[in-house]
């Protein structure tokens, strides 16, 4: 599968289905803020993210200060937003329920 | 227990027998940075902090891309660094091995 940059009307289409997620224009990628009761739910979240990450062989860049997780997705090969973090975003959602 | 600030010279000798770590001033905590082979060393090891760090309540502020893994350790609650993170750090050393 070829990894390119989304264009405009693949991202406005991709993030409406993302409502948690916003567009971060300097790293040409998508973030979002998970904010959970203690740092054992954000850690157990973390844990469930790296298995699918690994699966996917497609990794976020994250931030982890006890209950908060903040999330960068973003595709080095690409050199940018590309439809790997769309898939993988979607993924984590799934997992909030 | 009581938490506080560590004064210069606590600072001093502590960070001397942690040679890994350096003092990070506008935090007024300690920092190290972690590259291991791939995201599977860098999260396993991230998993072993965790376990360690909800032992004995007191987390890092980390930021993991890949294989790498950015750790910043200070007390809020003394308002800085103090001997938790002395403490803390000479742990994670150690599962270094």
């Amino acid at each position: 599968m070829t990894i390119r940059r989304l264009n405009e009307a693949e991202r406005a289409l991709a993030l409406a289905d993302l409502p948690g997620w916003s567009a971060d224009a300097e790293r040409d990628g998508i973030r979002r803020r998970f904010v959970f009761a203690d740092f054992i739910e954000a850690f157990g979240f973390m844990t469930k993210v790296a298995l699918l990450a690994e699966k996917s062989d497609h990794h976020p860049e994250w931030t982890n200060v006890w209950n908060r997780v903040d999330m960068l997705l973003t595709t080095h090969d690409a050199g940018g937003l590309s439809q790997r973090d769309i898939a993988l975003a979607a993924e984590i959602d799934a997992l909030l329920g």
